[in-house]
């Protein structure tokens, strides 16, 4: 028998009730044999209105033990932004080395795409997690003044680059159409872009079966409503692959379905799973809130658990419960309506 | 009488094919005491293989004295990626103090968008030009090296921001809808954002009927492809301006039709004229190219030059064309086509 501990954070808005959900599907897609211990922390707008601080040392030593993390979704208008999500969200996505952060893009059957032409949609984006623009590099000068100058730096190793690049190139060499496309802006961020690009040609050479392009990333949207089937594996950079994964939420019918696995492959510390969605506070607390994403992000941990035959478990249901949809049903009912499929 | 001293880049690709037609419409639009002057610079990756140059200083002197620019296209595979774009197009634009970059999104009569259910689509970026992660101000550390480090840094001024943000609350005042949307990624980027923020929120006391909000960058996408219809007039950043055009192109029914003007109010400097998509070297020489994007950028250029009739004309033209359009047509064909109508 296994114990698997699992911190959940439920955070803000409709973190809560999404989370809840995906707990309820977690449970009853868990092997007999295997006890699931969980420890939740109360992170976000209340504990910051309570004490002024996002992520307390105590509780990032205590995460470090933990196998997983279970996020809901962190920002609150009531907290000036930034504050949360450099505080907490980023915070742990950096101090974990969630290195790769996994957001697949596929339009499941029985969902409506905004795209004319009902395209089949079914590749995977793999957004580097831990440099690029997000490393908090910047600052201020005459701040408040008509003088203010503000910089943000974009920082970029090829240490970084090529571990996300490698993971890339292993999960197209393992699909069906083993095609991997580099996006990046390379024509105007020649120096990130020439060093991604590089190592992404390099790299290739350990993968001859993987077939590879580029796009740069205005290019890319395009493609994204014009022509997402040609899309398989998608490897990019941190913000890069923020708006990217947005936009292909959204046309592979939303941002209630999209989500993500933020992966630190070494198990040094535990990887992080949350929807792609944010904190929806004018739809918090009114049971509105589609669970689905959760649900899917909770497919992808028992995935990284191990668990194979249970994330496809989780995912039949999801793709069932998704053709089978008629009316409007709260988020418990969303909840209880997958957690009976995957039990049943 | 006047004389409209007229500088024509080119460039490469297809850029050749549709300023030709663009010049066309120019000629059939312009009132009869109205002298066009053209001089015609050839720049681009022919000129670099020739001389290594992209934009000699002597060509940069005399194009001061033009009153307005005509780019077609810049970038060949055969020049490293970048050498083109930053040596001789985003040359242009700094040089030239070009911050406005106007890109429409309107989806016009009788065209397709890949958007299901024909949304009405009807607005305008106003991106900045002369900032951001544009500047070029990064570089590298053991280059070529496993160790390598890149890095990009974006600047963004006080005086830069405001003057962008102004323009487009003027444009966004002078509109029906009178609403203005900042995009920008302000709970991540917080010092550039924080500084976007406090400005469109300081100019928007000088413009109290005009409607505001604010929108992440990775949001804004989501609504491109399921809401276009809330936008009225967009200001953002470079770089997210560059990702959020492309799109907008795309769901206003593709590349062929979107039109842009970077932009130089004062006047110190010519402003210049472009299409938003790149050379195609796949399809160049063919007469396959739709040259509308460039017979929109100069209803732009005459808009510019104060010929608001002649614009609306050129417009006229483009949109009728549109509605009537048959099989398929060469560049230069459509070209004739519009240039009949406009002078008819
Ligand atoms: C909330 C925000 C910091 C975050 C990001 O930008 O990564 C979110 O947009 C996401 O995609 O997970
Ligand atoms: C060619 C490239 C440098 C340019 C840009 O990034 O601005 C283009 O994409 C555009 O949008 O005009």
């Amino acid at each position: 028998s296994r114990t698997i501990r699992l911190a959940v954070i439920p955070g803000d808005g409709i973190g809560q009730e999404v989370v809840a959900e995906g707990l309820k599907v977690l449970r009853a897609a868990l092997p007999s044999d295997t006890k699931l211990e969980t420890t939740e922390y109360d992170l976000g707008a209340r504990l910051y209105h309570r004490t002024g601080e996002t992520l307390p040392d105590a509780v990032l030593e205590e995460l470090k033990g933990q196998d997983a993390i279970l996020l809901g979704a962190i920002g609150d208008p009531s907290v000036p932004s930034g504050v949360l999500e450099r505080g907490l969200l980023l915070k742990l996505r950096f101090a974990f080395d969630h290195h790769i952060n996994l957001r697949p893009g596929k339009l499941l059957p029985g969902v409506k795409s905004p795209l004319a032409g009902e395209p089949s949609i079914d590749f995977v984006v793999v957004r580097e997690g831990t440099e690029g623009p997000y490393v908090g590099n910047g600052g201020t000068l005459r701040t408040g003044t008509p003088q203010e100058v503000a910089t943000e730096v974009s920082l970029n190793t090829a240490f970084g680059i090529e571990r996300v690049v490698r993971d890339a190139y292993r999960r197209a060499q393992a699909r069906p159409r083993k095609k991997l496309t580099l996006v990046h802006k390379n024509n105007v961020l020649v120096h990130a872009g020439h060093l991604w690009t590089r190592i992404f040609e390099q790299v290739g050479r350990e993968f001859p079966e993987v077939t590879t392009d580029y796009l740069h990333v205005d290019a890319a949207t395009i493609f994204f409503v014009t022509q997402p089937e040609r899309f398989d594996v998608i490897v990019t950079d941190n913000l890069f692959g923020d708006i990217l994964t947005d936009l292909a939420a959204a046309v592979t019918g939303g941002i209630g379905l999209a989500a993500s696995g933020n992966i630190n492959p070494s198990g040094d510390f535990p990887s992080m799973f949350e929807p792609v969605h944010g904190s929806a506070p004018d739809i918090a607390g009114q049971g509105k809130a589609d669970p689905t994403a959760t649900v899917l992000s909770v497919a992808m941990l028992l995935e990284h658990l191990g668990l194979t035959a249970e994330a496809a478990r989780v995912e039949a249901a999801v793709a069932a419960d998704l053709t089978e949809r008629t009316g409007a049903r709260s988020t418990s009912q969303v909840g209880d309506a997958l957690a009976a499929r995957v039990a049943g």
